[in-house]
């Protein structure tokens, strides 16, 4: 049940499993953050954890902490651990290079897959989010393939998000996965707006392939190395076109010849981002004891509240009302939408807007609390009442990531 | 003139304008470390630079330290930067991803550049760095090109590194750039051995293309972001098939339709990582001052210091003698190069060995005294007279990056 006043709201963080883990965080970067869709705070321990790589590791170790300190095997430590989060066995997960480096990694080589089959296109909508489409075009011009609509015999795999960028709908991951295996397809998910935020069962859906992204819901930092699965029966089968030492069996052999690393390890390319890599530790720390179902749970029960007062308010809710088709964020479409999340940011309630007539607030269950998003939906009230949101000087807009 | 003796090593120290460069370094994890051309050592702002990041950037400014931050242009600036140590004028370097993802993009690049006029190879020599070659072969699979030991009509773009990890012998860019360009191919340069090692004129020599590593002579720390760089006439001609987000004239537009931004930015994939740039700005931050001519021939110096010592140990000495045809290293090839490294590692002199049979002295003139280089011969001699490097404990040889 979604609470309906700010009473039920102090209620419901009064009762709230998840509150202790708030602490976890460093929040006072603003008053009220709703964009941790965009980018997730800090956890508290980021700072020394970086201390710790750059002083004990690096200064004190120097070379030899490739070995010693366990930098080689980072990028599996941490996918592993990631991959508790979106229902992936150990060995599946890699947590190496950027999302649109990964999603190019494993578009290719399903495209490579489909080859002697007939199958040169990937399939997708045109409404995934953008990099997807760049990186689908430019693998398909590279490798002689194309980008189409539709699935069918020509289709080598099929990529989308999982949760859309703009209004938060998701997709029936298992259900989209059975039609591209029925029409002999691989699936590759993008669950970059996913990871941390929604259950999600790689294997229990038969998912062959995904991406994501680290510094939203998962709160790594900004542009933290990203991540990649492969479901451990795609591994032996599938190549590595960006093929680096890091996914040479026998990476410090220096043979010219490329013999590709038993396991996952094959989907790495160049050294890893040991202190990028840092700071994803540090941030995972923070899920510690966490049940991604009582972020789910909690996650509702914002989005439902927020819809009530958006509703209230007269405000068009561009999110899917069932939870079910909904991740977790709650959007709304409005002419001046960029205009209201600069006047929210002026409030301290920091949000954000995408184009055409986005605002989007985010809902990240680890650190918001019921009554935080009750109160921005006061401060929305009142930009609404005072029509801050019409300020000339939010008539130019200003580069938002 | 290379000191010949000890003593007069500690004069060349007490006259070496570089000498005052040491101190901007945390050198206390060995005490001799000659294996900066594998890891540089942290410049001693490193652990502010990365506090700062983190404490005051992301923590304190969240999602607004895109804007606020220049979070958005640090690929750019940091890239002028190093473009300042290896010749090339403003906007045509950035610093994103790694090594090996660069070459892919560039080598992707002069593929598809060749494709009209019946260009499908990649030239390289066997001998190239590993990882350049298992790049090359990945994309000239996935781009249907093939991988060539010639230059001719049929050739794309010839890569090469310019200098060998193993022996450091430093090919002739001016003429081998000349030499591909008669044969109406575009060159594509790996600096990773080169970068802060000896000068290097981009610009003036007339490279196209050209990939770089951060964390050796640089120091940027391990796995850090890389380099690339493209001649300015090239960059409205060459397409990146690795198309992100961040490579997008308007990456906050977010269309589906990919436009690629104007300028170097075109080859930018994903979201930057910041915590790892921030390591770069304060590697960088060390080199200001410093002329790459003084930290040349005083790398030269130590060179012919070693190689006369090396000489009277009886040891092979497996770098060319000629310092123009040398990087800013010396080898030594012998049967238990392996037992060496290891045996002078438990001495404090930190070296490396790389299959089969090679140990490598890297000299880095930034932190690196004459005194010290003539130590670790010392200690070197002293190795070979207690027989330490048969020691059966390196029989078996660890993983080593």
């Amino acid at each position: 049940m979604a609470p309906a006043t700010r009473a039920e709201c102090l209620a419901a963080d009064a009762a709230d499993p998840l509150a202790h883990v708030r602490a976890r965080f460093h929040l006072d970067g603003a008053r009220i953050y709703l964009d941790g869709n965009s980018l997730g705070p800090p956890a508290a321990g980021v700072q020394d954890a970086l201390e710790r790589v750059a002083r004990d590791e690096w200064r004190g170790g120097l070379i030899g902490s490739w070995n010693q300190a366990g930098w080689l095997d980072q990028p599996f430590r941490l996918g592993d651990r990631i991959g508790t989060l979106v229902g992936a066995a150990p060995g599946q997960v890699a947590v190496t290079d950027s999302t649109s480096v990964n999603l190019f990694k494993l578009l290719a080589a399903a495209l490579a897959w489909g080859r002697d089959s007939g199958r040169r296109r990937i399939a997708t909508t045109r409404d995934n989010f953008p990099t997807d489409l760049y990186i689908a075009e430019g693998v398909a011009e590279l490798g002689g393939g194309q980008v189409a609509e539709h699935l069918d015999a020509t289709t080598a795999v099929l990529t989308l998000s999982h949760v859309d960028y703009r209004t938060g709908r998701m997709l029936d991951m298992p259900g989209r996965t059975q039609e591209a295996h029925a029409a002999g397809a691989l699936v590759c998910w993008d669950l970059s707006h996913s990871a941390g935020a929604v259950p999600v069962e790689l294997d229990a859906w038969d998912v062959d392939m995904a991406v994501g992204c680290t510094y939203k819901f998962l709160n790594c930092g900004p542009g933290a190395p990203a991540f990649l699965y492969v479901a451990e029966r795609w591994q032996p089968l599938l190549a590595n076109a960006v093929r680096g030492w890091f996914g040479h069996a026998e990476p410090f052999a220096f043979s010219p010849e490329f013999r590709p690393a038993a396991g996952i390890a094959r989907f790495l390319s160049g050294t890893p981002g040991i202190i990028g890599l840092a700071g994803v530790a540090a941030a995972l720390d923070a899920w510690e004891g966490v049940s991604i179902n009582d972020v789910r749970k909690k996650s509702v029960a914002i989005a439902e509240m927020l819809m009530g007062r958006l509703d209230r308010l007269g405000l068009e809710v561009a999110s899917p009302r069932s939870a079910a088709e909904r991740g977790s964020q709650v959007s709304v479409r409005h002419p001046e939408g960029y205009g209201l999340s600069r006047a929210l940011g002026e409030r301290g309630v920091v949000t954000d807007f995408r184009p055409p007539d986005i605002l989007r607030f985010g809902i990240t269950p680890l650190y918001l609390r019921y009554a935080d998003a009750w109160d921005a939906m006061d401060a929305l009230e009142s930009v609404l009442a005072a029509a801050s949101h019409q300020d000339v000087r939010w008539r130019e807009r200003a580069r938002v990531p």
